[in-house]
């Protein structure tokens, strides 16, 4: 096996590389319901051993939250380390009803595998451990360090991890010095489209709210009090609909303060990926797109700011008529923040608003989340530069650059935390589904995406040498 | 017996109508669960029985759903026909866990009898069946023609009742035919408060909706599509929340044209109830009191239309964070429409208003139930003089005129399909939690109700000998 080359190792052991991917997938580690916290640690359990059986040095960190796995190489004189995040955690899979076939039972349809979780995020990240598992089999050492470190609560808010960079359980190494690293690298993100690997240098940041609003102290019969009483749901859609304007533009006093337009470069790169409004308005299914006046999709999906709704509850919501001034009425709402824009001082003005717009009788309590700034990387850094030479030697093509409208709070902590910056190297498809039903992943950049993940340790070996003299 | 007075029946026969309302109390009518189906029917069967043996002609009218009671005396030459209504299907009882004492075992406590059904409608209804039967008892015949009509779907729309008016099943007599009367009366609502009688002269109308909004054709991550695509539950709360403005006022063009200004006499009568505002924030349980400037507690309650959101339903509204732009949002609402207004000009209206505010990339579907006029009776008609009368004489005190800001829906069924008014004279209290745990009716009121029925049968025998000269 010595003499194997790495590319024909992985060729050679596809189909066992697609049988653990389904025996992770298997796992049903919905982290954020808490009837699945047992399921949500045996996928941990299977990375650890995973970890141990391919010969890295590994550990399950007990956190007050699931466990983060950590695994690492020994280090390499005058090599860099590099930091590889994932998390094991999948999204609920909700609504079942809409699935082709079971959530958790990882099913092949036209070279995909349908399951949750299978692109968010435990395919992607399976390519670095097969990565790492092909490089040793093949060579026997790495080039470079490799630290692993994956979480069990990214979909849930990160608060294991968040402690653990608090030092909370108080550790003899703490998280800074265990973690320490030159670049960080997460396959949680997606090509520009199919056979056209990219490169995500830039994230929107973005802070999330819970709201629920009180008025009666009981359902009240519309009939005999409507009119009279403030109705918590009439008030919730009126403070949540009146954020936006019909211009798309979002009404919060000082919300667009920091906001920068792109420069004239950044136009052009994001005209040059050639996208296709109506292509993409035909995939959502809507029958026209709609946004900020005077922004295209592009920007707007990936460099304004927005607003959104996640969830609406109140009253009676099941089938027939029932005549209730309900007593309660919630949302979860979030906004997508761009460079520059503080997430505190945003949530101070969403509080202001709330304030402002709650009428007489009514009573808010809110929720936020700590809020994630957004990130923006040079395209021509060293780092970019050796992962856009792995990917070129891992797809057999150059990487467009391109930016997510998402958020990755894990970017950030390692940016305050760590201080280091990361490659965000994303192997999925705008079209896979994570968060909804029939989830999928493309196992030929399953496999691409290990070879990739080959070529950037050398690759990251060489450009940190060359950066030294 | 022959020489014993009415009143004197009344007092001696008060425990056996006791034990006749606590019979009919335990069958658990629950209509609107299909797993009450024989119970409800068991609660006509009784009826039908008890009319029958009182010496009424009666019939259980077979419907679409569970059968009518009806029953009559025989026709009075030169005197008029009353039409008394009722139903004999009751709320669910839940939640269960709340009631003191089970809610189909009747328990006096206080004078109160505690069951549900106790006040809605139950008790009421049979104060009518035993003023008849204490007329005839003691009088050997009826002063005018009684003719009732008992329904078993009041609580789950009534269908039943409307296929009969369109003659569903066909019959040789009509519905019309059958249910021909000069006048209606239907004890179904309440008092002013404790030893305050009242003639309710008023009740709002309303027109009910239901409304889903779509958008992209599955649930989308609000990272990397937020801005870009038009969110239904956004849209949901901007096209509601603006149909109110922040004076309490309903923004839908057209609205407010037909809506008439009370005249003076009516505010004075208002004015005189003596209303606490006060305590009525206090029982509602809301901070503070709000709704259309310009206008008092009960103006805003009787008088003055209003929209409410019943129920609201869009994305993830479980625990914890999801960030998803759903594909869907719903929301059940209503408008409560008051004298002159027309439930299709504002059904019409509303469909407008929905069609202009629906943001680009957003599709509705909109539901409406056929919606009812608000009624009101003038205070000095001769048939309102005649229950005035009546309630003196059964309760010793002059009623005051009161309105009520639900909907009866009978109540406009009759004024359509019968030409004729009712008269809403109810023995309950506003506390008697109707649709909620714990249910009561008072059974002094039980006893005066049933005093004055009989009372009634004369006033409206010397009413119309009066009104025909």
């Amino acid at each position: 096996m010595a003499s194997e080359t790495i590319e024909a190792f992985i060729e050679n052991n596809q189909f066992r590389f697609q049988d653990e991917l389904f025996e992770l997938l298997r796992i049903p580690s919905i982290g954020t319901d808490p009837a699945y916290v047992t399921d949500t640690r045996r996928a941990a359990s299977w990375l650890h051993a995973k970890f141990k059986c391919i010969g890295l040095q590994t550990e399950l960190i007990e956190t007050c939250g699931q466990p983060l796995v950590f695994a690492q190489s020994p280090p390499v004189a005058g090599a860099p380390t590099v930091l590889i995040y994932g998390h094991y955690d999948v999204q609920p899979p909700d609504p079942l009803g809409e699935w082709t076939t079971p959530p958790f039972e990882p099913t092949i349809r036209d070279g995909n595998v349908y399951a949750r979780g299978a692109t968010d995020n435990k395919g992607q990240l399976l390519t670095h451990v097969f990565g790492v598992e092909s490089y040793l089999q093949t060579k026997g050492k790495l080039p470079i360090q490799v630290k692993f470190l994956i979480e069990g609560e990214e979909e849930s808010g990160g608060a294991g991890l968040k402690a653990f960079f608090r030092n909370e359980p108080l550790r003899a190494e703490s998280a800074k010095e265990k973690l320490r690293a030159d670049i960080a690298v997460i396959s949680d993100c997606s090509q520009y489209a199919s056979e056209k690997p990219a490169i995500t240098h830039g994230l929107r940041g973005g802070v999330y709210f819970e709201v629920i609003l009180t008025g009666p102290n009981r359902d009240l019969h519309s009939g005999y009090f409507g009119g009279s009483v403030s109705n918590p749901a009439n008030a919730l859609c009126s403070i949540l609909g009146s954020i936006v304007d019909q211009g798309g533009r979002i009404q919060i006093p000082g919300f667009y303060d920091e906001v920068q337009e792109l420069s004239n470069d950044e136009q052009v790169q994001l005209q040059k990926l050639d996208f296709s409004e109506n292509q993409f308005r035909d995939e959502v299914g809507a029958n026209e797109l709609f946004g900020e006046k005077g922004y295209s999709t592009l920007q707007r999906r990936w460099c304004r700011p927005s607003f959104d709704i996640h969830g609406l509850t109140s009253g009676y919501q099941d089938a027939g008529a029932k005549t209730v001034l309900p007593a309660l009425a919630s949302a979860k709402f979030s906004f997508r923040l761009v460079p520059h824009q503080n997430p505190q001082k945003i949530k101070e003005a969403v509080v202001h608003w709330l304030e402002e717009k709650c009428p007489p009788g009514i009573q808010f309590e809110v929720n936020s989340s700590a809020g994630v700034a957004a990130f923006v990387l040079e395209t021509n850094s060293k780092y970019m530069q050796a992962a856009a030479a792995a990917i070129q030697a891992g797809f057999g093509r150059r990487p467009v650059y391109i930016r997510s409208g998402g958020s990755i709070p894990v970017v950030s902590l390692f940016t305050n935390e760590l201080q280091i910056d990361t490659l965000l190297l994303g192997w999925g498809q705008d079209d896979d589904n994570l968060h909804s039903p029939n989830e999928k992943f493309s196992l030929n950049d399953f496999q691409k995406g290990i070879k990739t993940s080959c070529h950037l340790l050398d690759e990251l070996a060489v450009v940190f040498d060359v950066s030294q003299y």
